[in-house]
């Protein structure tokens, strides 16, 4: 771990894009710029370190994107980073800029990226957790969380409107493939009647017999938010599995509508308060871990350690949830 | 056509339901209250009627629901309504309740639904345009459009930041089985590359061209409206054409999403207008006309001459957004 | 009136900036260059074509921005253009840069300002309605109307919330010097209980006369929507005349908020049906004219014409009101 | 300290209202019919305890109200309960109701008459924080405060749309008399170049200096958020100052708009999860306490502590302030 103060930062965000990125770019570039670094912005994700694509940033580069969705810089998933030939090539990239410290925005994929780039590179690698997934352990929420919360939970709320006039079963298919934040909140904040997520063991013969009691007690309409990794098959699935029972089904795909967006002040706050700090870490010669956010406090976490411990969704929630959405 | 001025009115809102409804019900129910008229809201559309399900609706009875989606009267398709018996049944409400007048917030099929009541019934029937899907002959807008299509413009707004971030084909459904309004709007408004509606026939090898010329002059991201009606198959048929030629795309169905939502002020404004007008045209002794707008004037429409000249999307803007989204 | 059709043109916003002016210059900066045209955009108003200030625009420079608020060519009002030396002074850039029709997106001001240029310059002038107050003559709606609308509305429905928990007079001041639509369609659709509009002499005791009325039928919250033209000392005054009879009041001033924000579709339609009917207006020879929409028709008004017959918003709206805000 | 788990529960928010305090109701009464509680909701706050009005409230009476602003019990500032009189009439009525535990959703005042009122009654006390002003000490967040900061950053936003085609410094007046909270998180969510807090002593002279300093930079326009108590004479004093030194300057005051709105995600969520928890909290006997979030954890903290040290916002946020808005 270098004590040396770095005179170069590189920066770049990487996976699936999420909205934050863009006001955590702002901070880290106009701290680097307070500190006299100079900073290099890499062009769609570790694809940029590969290819030697770049854009010097300065203070100027960053005005007026805060409020922005998507990633000035871009990004993109880099399969080439899950071999030797692509981390070294992305090694030689830095070394020859002269970078001393690359700060990466993501998730779990490019802080492993990261990991696995350390092996080739000496340089400082600090991770900022970016990824509407929240699933990053280390910190409790993740940059672009709140504000993919709050776009599914309008489409939830929407659904309820018509729920209501009509008589009808909605399937709310959220984002999470391996995490079930986001259809957790929303679905408690939607006050949906079933939460479907990959954390819990899908069992469509309770959802079936729960639809058919409140049924009975004269509710006319559901709302069952499922995370893309509730299930094999997903939300086709579950909808099969409830049409068999004889009821109508009406099924909305949010998709990447989830990714976009202009970041509420949650997301905001958070990628300002970590870009700050994961720049000041690199300036004390921190290296290989995350700038996470536990509590009120700013924490570094070593990468690894947040790699393993996953931040697990709050699984009394769906317990709760029985009880208030009768 | 009676001249006799009523005195107690029926209403009902029906079909899929529509962002401002609320709103037109509030001003049905406070004109109606202010001409000393009572009012007897019929629940759930046309099965309200037949059912005898119903109730009676005052000045307060809307208080506080102008900005609400849905409709307090529920809403519902009534096949009976198709038959004989049922429209006898419905008619059979109407006298035995001294309904002098209905006015029948709806779309296409709730307006036929009204002409074939009539040949059961002989009171006044006065039509409102409540659908979002804008196809409605005889009014330049139908309430509820322009929430939906806000809602669906959003959901292409998120897209565009994310496609920005990433090299993808989005496709976006968006309601409209028969109507390319909410479609065509969506596309011109929110800039998409192609536009696919009913109204035009689906052609997949112009689009594959058109994409792989863009990607040539290094565009990388593209959104596709798809109108669920734009052709057999619906957009699940667009995604595998397109990926057919090795692309690929990411697929987002808004789904009933557009039909929720507090309506925005133009639908509050249209609602209001003509809610305020078909109470008038019922207390001119109007019947069998469709109270619509056209430019700024309030107009009367005979309900058959609505129904067979629906209204036709501006077909010009497809031929714009050729050169508009380049 | 030149039939030549212009090989380069000048665009500019100016007066108070309104959404929807970017996708008007999307539009027409895209209709151009299809059409083989250069485009000079001038930079904050007319002060750019007095000081020569402007950017060459092309495809490019417009991509990305029919979303976003404000303009990219900057706005600002400009006294000098009230003198003959800045007119001269203003034609002199024109001629010097070879514009041949130049298109002026603004409200009633810039109108003048365009008719006053065409004393000293011999160009084709086409002027574009763009301004939130939706004042101009010769078109039914202008561009930026319904976006600050439904801000304006949103922060009724807000005012409306918090007024049913508690016992209070809301005054909401709107933006409108000499035109009450955005007062009187935000009043409409929040279901105020009062609007104030410069079009309708202020009576403070009928107001209070009113208040004291509902109260005494157990109805304890009220909205009253101000348009800052409303009266002699605006909203200030208003609220003193109320709490002169012992109403506690609170204020909400809206300004310049009202200006900002993505433009919602009507806006982003209605500006992108404009510019491109603008363009093809001048490619025709067209000068002096309007480009506005009247019902679903583009029309071509002279300019004069659209200033000496104002906007008048809809009075019967007042009249409504008061029984539909019972 | 009683242990014996109570029969009948009585409820209230109090105070100004703040968005969530409905879905907190909601969680509150689904968890007390759940144990089989009675619930007693009082209405206007302390109001409706002094005047014995109340509503009796089964899981139905809360249905359909997760996702609205304002408070269906009503709110009220009630001064007899800084009487003797006053707090033995509220006991009073607590006692011939049977109330065994009372929950009050609110701020400070409200928490601090919970204590005096303790005195009076020895029923349990549990207080739940509701305000939209993030300044009661036992919790990180309070319910509402993430509303409230999104309404008045969508302003900022708004605002910074229109200042970048003006050149304008713009003041936006925020909620916050004694907690600069909304204000620190809209500046640093908004990018404001200056955020003006009770905490943080006024100096006009630095502003000016500033203001001089980023004019001669090139920097154009300028946004101020100011807290309602940043200074004594408010936003007025503040643009009277900015303005004597030549400067332009417009003033948008948001007021009660910022308690008003549907609550978003987060707020339903920390509504929910302590509606809960305060109910488990009356179960177990526990009084005198609040139910507080800090980082993951749900936290019982006496009531005098919570109001003994109020939750002071991050002042680090100014000094970064200073750099990152260049």
């Amino acid at each position: 771990m270098s004590t040396q103060r770095p005179r170069r930062i590189g920066v770049l965000t990487s996976g699936g894009d999420a909205p934050g990125m863009n006001a955590c770019l702002r901070a880290i570039v106009r701290t680097a710029v307070y500190h006299n670094l100079e900073v290099i912005g890499f062009q769609r994700g570790y694809c940029g370190v590969l290819l030697g694509e770049y854009l010097t940033l300065d203070a100027r580069s960053v005005a007026n994107i805060i409020h922005r969705g998507g990633t000035i810089l871009g990004s993109a998933r880099c399969p080439e980073m899950h071999h030797v030939e692509g981390l070294e090539r992305a090694a030689s990239t830095l070394k020859g800029l002269g970078i001393e410290a690359l700060l990466v925005i993501g998730g779990n994929g490019s802080m492993q990226g990261a990991l696995s780039l350390a092996e080739h590179w000496s340089g400082q690698i600090i991770g900022l957790p970016g990824t509407i997934d929240n699933d990053l352990g280390g910190t409790d929420w993740t940059i672009g969380f709140f504000t993919a919360l709050d776009t599914a939970l309008d489409a939830a709320d929407r659904l309820r409107d018509t729920a209501e006039a009509f008589d009808r079963i909605f399937l709310l298919e959220v984002m999470g493939r391996h995490a079930g934040w986001i259809a957790l909140f929303t679905g408690i904040g939607g006050g949906a009647e079933e939460i479907l997520i990959p954390e819990h063991a899908y069992d469509p013969d309770t959802i079936v017999k729960r639809i058919k009691e409140s049924r009975s007690r004269g509710k006319r309409s559901h709302i069952i938010v499922v995370a893309e990794g509730a299930c094999e098959g997903g939300v086709s699935r579950v909808a099969a599995d409830i049409e068999g029972h004889g009821f109508e089904t009406r099924t909305c795909v949010l998709g990447h509508v989830q990714r976009g967006g202009s970041p509420v002040a949650l997301d905001r706050y958070l990628a300002t308060e970590l870009g700050v700090f994961a720049v000041q870490a690199a300036l004390d010669g921190k290296s290989h871990v995350l700038a996470g956010k536990q509590g009120k406090t700013n924490r570094l976490v070593p990468l690894n350690e947040a790699l393993d411990g996953n931040n697990q969704p709050p699984m009394h929630l769906l317990e709760i949830n029985r009880f208030l959405a009768t």
